[in-house]
């Protein structure tokens, strides 16, 4: 897998991943200056290439003058968010979510709220590629990212043990009414269909933020940061 | 202008903006049914024509069977922002906001949190052409967009006016320890350099969220989106 851009694979150095190695542009030494000291610390190959060889490999166009290959995303078992820990839990299932950029920005806010983990199905979703961890801007390799065969099986399991669901949709319990400061899941449904009928039904609660405007709708990543920030708030 | 998408032509029919014709693609008739009906009672004219010349009139490759055309943007005047309403005002300013996926997400969360009005500059910043429209999902035509010379004169004017304007970014005062059930303006900066050091000067007071995780920064329309929603909880 191909992480790229300088944000990204800076937030790369600083995991445990494994890098196989990196690829800095000539002409691009000097800003990618800090990636060079923590990879040489980290004891990883940096070659220098032409910008236009950079070009060449990019997957997502946009490599800002480095590219770093580590091996393909490793997935977190999903029974790790099922452990307890001290203080409360916080897990995003996502439910078909499609769109690459979509799911990286679900995983940045997810991380940057300090969710434990999240959960998304093999089937009909966008998976964890590179460019998905781009657009996260690293997050996802900080935070716990489990693939399971249907996000409902998981549903269960979450609340068995001891989770409270919450899925977030346009007509249900207004959020700020709601008590977050609990082992809670927030299940965020897909771009057009939203949460499936029997996800819907699985949720302990329905809940939802006020629109005070005429246009019915958030975009995913930005009501999941609304609803996970207010759950951020309540647990102080 | 074009606006293209069902959503942002439906959002478009809700408002009183003049549309000079409306095209839709033959076999998309029953999924624009209601953007039909709509301007047929509004009167306004509708073309049918093949998928493919709807292709070639899209500026943004994603019309979903519909494109609008209308006049150009009508930018609201930056003085009906100072107006004096019933109960708290709030405007969003744009500080050199380039990218025009961001400029359109920033508009729909300003729009949903019921902001009564964005600014942004005639220059160094995105403009709201057809595709921040559609990428708002519509709601640039529901809110006042005011368009200045320069954002700093527009803050004095502001302040002068009894707003308290709180500028977001990285190193400021914890949001969740402010008020913002007054008068308020929220200044978001550019995608890479943030806010302009003169634009900060000038705010009331920098306003943070707080980051859980490694990731050392939110997206902006994700940050603004929290941010605002915040003062709409505290207004309740």
């Amino acid at each position: 897998m191909k992480i790229e851009g300088r944000n990204a694979v800076l937030e790369l150095l600083k995991t445990e991943k494994t890098v196989d190695k990196i690829e800095i542009a000539r002409g691009a030494e000097k800003a990618c200056g800090r990636i060079f000291a923590m990879a040489r610390e980290k004891g990883i190959r940096v070659q220098f290439a032409d910008n236009k060889a950079l070009d060449r490999e990019s997957e997502t166009g946009r490599h800002q003058g480095v590219i770093a290959f580590v091996s393909d995303y490793e997935y977190a078992e999903f029974d790790e968010l099922l452990q307890k820990k001290d203080g409360p839990r916080f897990v995003i299932v996502c439910d078909g979510v499609e769109d690459v950029h979509n799911l990286g920005s679900i995983l940045r806010v997810a991380e940057c709220a300090g969710a434990d983990g999240a959960v998304i199905p093999k089937n009909k979703s966008a998976q964890v590629t590179g460019a998905v961890v781009r657009i996260s801007e690293g997050a996802a390799n900080h935070l716990k990212v489990a693939r399971v065969p249907g996000v409902n099986f998981a549903i269960d399991k979450l609340k068995e043990s001891g989770y409270w669901v919450y899925g977030l949709e346009a007509d249900g319990e207004d959020i700020y009414q709601c008590d977050l400061t609990g082992d809670i899941v927030l299940v965020i449904g897909g771009e057009d269909s939203g949460l499936s009928a029997l996800t819907r039904k699985k949720c302990d609660k329905i809940v939802s933020l006020p629109l005070k405007g005429q246009v019915n709708s958030l975009n995913a990543s930005v009501a999941l940061g609304i609803a996970a920030y207010e759950a951020v708030r309540q647990r102080r």
